[in-house]
């Protein structure tokens, strides 16, 4: 069993920023934090002010970019060129990478969003050149991406530190795959199984498959989401029940 | 007499990369650009292929900032807050470095475009702020700015690299600003006075005033617009007088 | 003492579509609605999908016009020209009225949101280009702007429908204008002085300002933030209250 | 053969009022021009300046939509859900048409933009849905499509109004499709094969595709490229020999 496990959650993700209070809320209970760096969401200001946040709390700061997609909050499918993946994933991280350095803090990795995310998790090639713009900015970025996807077989592919992801409130397929959003049951609305199935995956890797069958995935870091009107209790409660059970919540590396 | 000029010019102000080809034509006759950093005009992959330009030209690069207005074209008065503006500065300055770095190169110079050059040229305040966040991202990036104007008295102030900077095609006041653009004759539209000026600024840094008096100015650097339709062939001339003159177009330090 | 009051409420100011659950909440206890048009927050499809509500609901829509400025969320003062604030107005309110329009309902009232309300209230020039571009796409359009302001003048100088507003959570100065939020206390947190300035300004138009004075205003709507976390209980029992005292929440005209 | 033949151009697909001088330029020699409406390119201010100048010249005015994607132009394939086509596309003419409105002069017709147009031609059901979109705003409105295409099955199934479109500088294939761009040859660099294959076209609808065979395609509209450098040059010639041929530059219905 695990003695520790990260936490990491979207944070910034708002370009209003009297919400900036919601996002200070969850900082004492998570270790990592993905920013919106603008093309889904926030904007430079957000940024600066959310990892002033990180910095206070001792987050880990991680760059979470997105097809450039305001109106869909990043969540439509876009064909972009490789070259053009390539360029607004090393502009989004040298972004926040800078701001970050004006802090006096480092960057420490990279997590994509909503459907750049899904896109590149199941297709090899963007995984690869996803890898290669983050090891322009930084060899030393760790990529979050999802458990025995193409982003953990790239990543290991180009020798790149990775870190598993999994998630606390989303129900998964027998193949360890999360099941689709449209799906009934697809995303759990009760925090109490949010909370089992967040210390399972903790503690044992082990998650209960929508079929009943239970599956061991790799998992280095759980996934909470911040959007949520009880996000910060739920943070909180999974906090305290980890404490319990003698597990840490601290970053990777 | 100098023995050189730095020409500058702004590139990669659309996001039709069919474009590039316009500004691909005026690199072999200017020694710096100025690349638009996505608030304005431009986009990352835009940036990226023209610092592959720029690096085949051996053409210095520059940042050019704006504010978030791509509607307006950056050329709107907007009214931010201090944080803000170092927020915005800091983003897109460190996008377009790690752009080119992950050409191998190094980023050069900022030069702030439109509303924005044009309010901190006479708001020193802004215009510390601005060499603040510039020092941010690197302490070595020299500010292109209006000879004889705020960017110039503050960058001396915070002991940061200046280069003063001219304008081939507009004309000035007794005082040594520019006339108003919504002042008839504040730009030229005849070729020959534009290289007029522009060689003698390069010469001796002297300009006729539009009430007649000759003008001295600090000049590092001169200005040429690259959006008109004969920008190419205007750089080329220019760069043949020069040349005829024993002036050599060459990036400030 | 009256009979009837209009209670208005901005919607749709998001682009994450699982929002649109909060937004339905508050529909049973409003009449107006001011839906965000794309420039401050908003796009086409949450438009659409908040025009369907108010067909549900009964509730007027409104069309809530900003500055070109998502990044800033329509806070921020930008310096337009009169020929584009017409343009960017009649841009935002024909592309809402369409949308009405397809769902064969009426577009009912123009209300400008943040920095656009704030400035237009205290400029004549803005006030009367804002009507006539609102005019100019019908003029049964109700402009729902600040009592006693510009806004209110202007409407009266072009014959233009105006239905004056008053705001529950807001302090108010002797002069009958809002505190800036900057102030201290001039928003408030308590939920009861919010339901009790808005009882008093629906029965009898007097507010109690900070000053401690009384004034008495023209209110023909009051305004409800939608976006606080306890907006929907907040609307519900100023609804509750306004019937006990026998005041109907009613769309104006 | 025919005596009268439309010429349409893409116009407005910019942000710097600057460059509205070259749209001018072109107007005497066409008949119908495709306003960009913000979606791609342009903005409000340069909609209704370049509204004003169709009414100036005669020419007939239409809304050119386009996926949500500036930093794209426009010409990246995006996976939107047909309800979302549905809402962009009328809140995209409806704004357009208000301006026209406030002009005084009608809206005559829809061009799809890009990616828009290129993936609708060949998917039945987003142009089925384009079609809807556009009759819920005006049955009247024209839609101009690809000759032989979705557009204009879907379109005589709705019992819409429909002009096919043919290309001046496109090849075509012998199926009678264009030759993607990413083909070499695809685009025309020279001016004499644009006007020999545009004066084809418009007398006899007969074009000779790539394969050296000759087709014939229902011809109602051609379409000029208004972003070359010759782009009014281009179209003053065609005009010319039009004329002396006896073939009148005049709009579609």
């Amino acid at each position: 069993m695990k003695s520790s496990i990260d936490i990491n959650c979207d944070l910034g993700e708002y370009s209003n920023h009297a919400l900036a209070d919601k996002d200070e809320a969850i900082m004492p209970y998570i270790s990592s934090a993905n920013i919106a760096t603008g093309f889904h969401s926030g904007d430079p200001l957000t940024m600066l002010m959310t990892v002033r946040l990180c910095k206070k709390y001792g987050v880990a700061v991680g760059a979470h970019p997105s097809f450039p997609d305001r109106e869909g909050f990043g969540r439509r499918n876009m064909d972009l060129g490789l070259d053009e993946l390539y360029a607004i994933l090393v502009y989004q991280i040298g972004a926040l990478k800078s701001i970050c350095e004006t802090e006096g803090i480092a960057l420490h990795h990279v997590k994509p969003h909503g459907a750049l995310y899904n896109m590149s998790a199941t297709h090899a090639e963007m995984s690869r050149v996803m890898i290669r713009a983050i090891r322009s900015v930084g060899e030393e970025l760790v990529l979050y991406g999802l458990s025995g996807s193409e982003h953990e077989r790239m990543a290991k592919d180009e020798g790149h530190p990775f870190a598993a992801e999994a998630f606390a409130d989303r129900a998964y397929t027998t193949g360890g795959y999360l099941m689709p959003r449209s799906e009934p049951g697809a995303v759990y609305d009760n925090q109490r199984d949010s909370i089992n199935q967040a210390l399972s995956l903790a503690k044992t890797g082990i998650v209960t498959a929508a079929s009943g069958e239970q599956i061991r995935l790799r998992v280095d870091s759980i996934c909470l989401h911040g959007d949520h009107e009880d996000a910060e209790l739920l943070a909180k409660r999974l906090y305290g029940r980890l404490a319990e059970e003698g597990v840490l919540v601290k970053s990777v590396r």
